[in-house]
């Protein structure tokens, strides 16, 4: 029942604050023998970290990570995974708290410090605390995990839109992704999306993000109705991630505007795959159906508000109640959305991880 | 853990297939001294029973529900919550399991029943077994013992969009949702709905609807960052309702085209309320900050697919892997969503009662 | 985290209170495929029935069983289970509410009265309510569905103690068992035992009985350390029975007397087994090492206390807090430890059977 | 679901190798506003540590903790629970690996190095990697926390029996616990420990231990019938820790050998206590009935089996099956009872603490 721990046999807990000493995961439920170091979860923190470009926040942090348990050299002299719980460790290293001075008497609109206050009557407030992006960290790292266990997968997300201005998907190029700071699959867009954040930066204003991902090579069968439906675990995870507001799987709203033949999705028998597996037609249902996972692939939408942290002065109050107005001069993201990317890519391979072991579990 | 049971300390378990004997729910970690009989649930299943109008399936339903455990008389003769388990079962009494022949041997497109096999080996095929919308009425039922848990908190839903055509906001009228078979507080916009929803019954296809639901009243502070944030838990619970394809927090996609400054939620001192809550002078985000409630409304929106119960002959195979074509004679929702609206309070009321619990337990 | 489920994959939750309309069980997660009907169920609930015998409760109950979801026709004409949940439903017959009438108004010394208005406020009294040992019929019920989850494993429970009298481990005849009204293996014990219950029943006091349990066919590797340890959940399965007071695994508190030559269970390579695979020279561990089944037998011994329910008058208190003495006039076992046999075996059942699917979930 | 996790609202999750860089837990669900830091839980930690006596293990280890989260400065400047997770770290500093090169490649009787490869494979095997009682400090820094949460409750265990040799109730003296190495309420049994101890320790051999707990001012309420029973739970907890064999609540085994009116705890007014609160006036419950507690002291034994690291040759089988004998020549325990002390009773606060939230989540 833990509140804050995500899965349900592939299993992860995460903890610490932004300007506290560390942050870290434990992941509980791996399989035994799944080959891991350091060198295999590292690059997914690279991809994710703070200070990479003018166009993302400019606080460093090296995020190295350290396994500290879990782990053990294997008969073949490789480290493996023992089936314990592998604790994940990663130090902070650059806090200014000195930033944060004022936001310890007044509440910033648009972050959770007023309702942390009201929870739990007072909170840790430097960087946002337990609130912050730092903790994304230690998912990404835990999905580094769970990407051991689901070899068969191939997991992608990139941002399909920022501050409305969206990709064309005819020029969609997975080589692209990598090649602007963005993780944008559009040439075009990324240039022009250049200006939009970096004049969002100067102004000391954000804008929101639109990220896309999808998993295939997901077989038919992972999900487990009703209530640890794929989709739903899918939308609590990604819904879960900070300053995300909206969730869909497949065709998502556009589906409540397609009429029954539109959006089904027919099949046809499938002269290479498995027996009696079919061949999809279309795919508005976003390789999910009835919350169990159908061969199709698994395609997800996930919206990112703007980032909160703006320089204009915004009406607050203090508190002890009184009015107020702040504006956040610490270092932070004008687009968070973008550092989103490689947290839906680790929520997704976490998920499936867990409906892979959940499957087995009960199925074999 | 469980694979059928959702909720964390306020927590339901449902059972039941579609074309079975009956379906129910045990709803547990009720508090005690609530007062409750059939006569309290049984409105909030009559609001979602098949067969009402034209407008949906016309399977005649009774949907009586029976209390079987976790009551008794308290001391002021009124029966009330003893705080045991409280099982409530509905028996199934209207259905026609020959209308279902053919689908034992093909799987309709847009239907679980491809994934079921694939899962299962198997499947009760009548009606749609344990994927059927029947279910629902178990969450229903559920859904009404948990407002008793939340006496002060006022949940509404309602359709705002079917087949594309939106209310009106500025004509959004409370008294009208009751006025006519869609729940929409559109007069204008209802008899508009009516041509669409009847064509496209006569012509054997289906619409998608949106339903939108807000909760007053509710406090600041329910929520447990980080995995049992309360938005992700609405998330999962409106994603995992039948045909469900997208949520929405606040203003969901529509946020990642706002600026900070226009998604901000500005505060001011509230001279009527409790020391230090603030007034907000917007709601963009939907009444949850980083997981946890504000005391502003909670706002959500959930996409509904249209029903893929349809005339139309689709391309799909056979069990044994061989092309077939198929469409479906039973009786069907044209339009799912609409029957979707009770069952959307009734989870917005299962995870509020939640997540009063859960932070009371913890933050006393 | 639901307080009215057990077990994490195979998991099962009950409901009914002793003298309400019915009694029942959801069982969740069972493998698909597995042949099931009613007939399956009924024996194991007969073993258990009230009034079989003048040694036991006179209250007269059918017990029989209904399935109410989770099965249908498999290809081969056979009912199996689904996948979905079992809902499992016995109806309550031979309740004589008359007979509990003071109970209303004093706490009856032993029973959890006291602690259950304590906690609750008020509760169900009549027959002790939801604490009643009727609940246990629905976990025998339960148990059923599990042993079909664990064909390979034979399951024997037997009483080995009545009121200090002790069986001859060397006239230990398992044909004996079903040959008395006391599942005892020694008929020498048997017809002292008969003088010993009777004896209690006729005076209107009871006797306490010890149960030894164990599991032959138990692979190694079943179990997760730490806090999913095999002999930990078998530990919270027994103590939960009614009237538990003390549970063993292997030698148990005679453990604590020997030494560590004397414990060791000494292993030597198995001519027959598996590659590896060790036979045990002993078994002291009980068949569990590490929270880890060893492929030995699970063994166990449960103490049961003597029943609360005499014609003793004892001192007590109303519930306005004054003095009393209470009696109890209603029919009760002179030793409920008889009947907590099958309820043994089936803990045991749904443990081993969660634990089979957990393993197979997290090492394949 | 976790395997690595216990508790349901008060909840921690251990990690770490007895050989690996480090152990830890992290605690989830604690209240908001609790002092703590470093020094309330050292002490705890210091009470458990290897290597304060001869009679111990000779291992030497510093058991520094460390608090990595969820902790502030509260508004006083005492640093306080925030509500979110705490992470606990201690560092292995003193671990001698090559001790146990043979242990790589055959199995040690009594331990569960056999387990653990028929489960994963492989297993870290050095001094026992996961399943050595190196964890049970991370249990007992976990401990210290939960004790934060129950204030009003008084918790004391002690050793009351050493290789068979048992302590004489009507010497027990409270102050006498710390003065030996046997945390021994009597003084005589404690010199005839030394003895006892020393001549096993010597001739390499090892002694089990009963371990009694009690917690009084627990008041009545804990508990949720039936699958979250105070004594189940209990039962789980000690039945968890390494080398533990048998568990009983109150009078436990003895019970079984007891009438009804033998057994039965008589209640009267209590003239100083709440309203309609009893005074009872014996204690063989062990302050718990029907899984829900009194108010009366809540005790309970527990059977430690001695220490399997022994220095006598034992048979056994290597990893490719192959007949042979083994000794250990590592630094152990003669009686891991003793330390088992604090381990006792830091779960007896774990769980005490969990339904203490458990009891204010669902009744307030």
């Amino acid at each position: 029942m833990s509140m804050n721990s995500f899965g349900r046999l592939f299993r992860f807990t995460t903890w610490g604050e932004s300007h506290g000493p560390a942050i870290g995961a434990v992941v509980d439920g791996c399989p035994p023998g799944l080959a891991i170091d350091e060198g295999v979860i590292q690059p997914f923190l690279d991809a994710r970290r703070p200070g990479q470009s003018k166009f993302t926040t400019q606080r460093q942090e090296p995020d190295q990570v350290r396994i500290l348990s879990g782990v053990f050299e294997g008969p073949d002299g490789l480290q493996r995974t023992t089936g314990t719980p592998i604790s994940l460790m990663i130090e902070n290293v650059d806090q200014r708290s000195k930033d944060y001075s004022e936001v310890a008497v007044a509440y910033r609109p648009g972050h959770a410090d007023y309702a942390y206050d009201a929870k739990y009557g007072f909170r840790d407030y430097r960087g946002g605390g337990r609130s912050s992006a730092r903790e994304t960290a230690s998912r990404v790292a835990a999905g580094a995990v769970a990407r051991l266990v689901i070899p068969e997968v191939k997991i992608l997300a990139y941002v399909s839109e920022i501050g409305g201005d969206m990709i064309d998907p005819g020029k969609f190029d997975e080589a692209e992704i990598g090649n602007n700071p963005f993780f944008c699959p559009d040439a075009a867009a990324a240039a022009r999306w250049e200006k939009i954040v970096d004049d969002a930066r100067k102004s000391g204003s954000s804008v929101g993000a639109v990220v896309e991902c999808y998993a295939s090579g997901v077989p038919a069968g992972w999900g487990a109705p009703l209530y640890a439906k794929l989709d739903a675990d899918l939308a609590a995870a990604m819904m879960g991630i900070n300053a995300v507001k909206g969730v869909e799987i497949g065709d998502g709203f556009a589906a409540a505007r397609l009429s029954g033949e539109q959006n089904a999705d027919p099949m046809r028998p499938n002269a290479e795959g498995p027996d009696g597996a079919p061949e999809f037609l279309a795919n508005h249902a976003g390789g999910i159906a009835g919350g169990i996972s159908t061969g199709q692939p698994v395609t997800c939408r996930v919206a990112f508000k703007p980032t909160s942290s703006i320089l204009t002065p915004q009406q607050t109050i203090t508190r002890d109640g009184e009015a107020a107005e702040m504006f956040t001069k610490g270092r932070h993201d004008p687009c968070v959305g973008i550092r989103g990317v490689p947290v839906v890519e680790a929520m997704m391979a976490l998920v499936l991880a867990d409906h892979k072991l959940l499957h087995r579990g009960q199925c074999g």
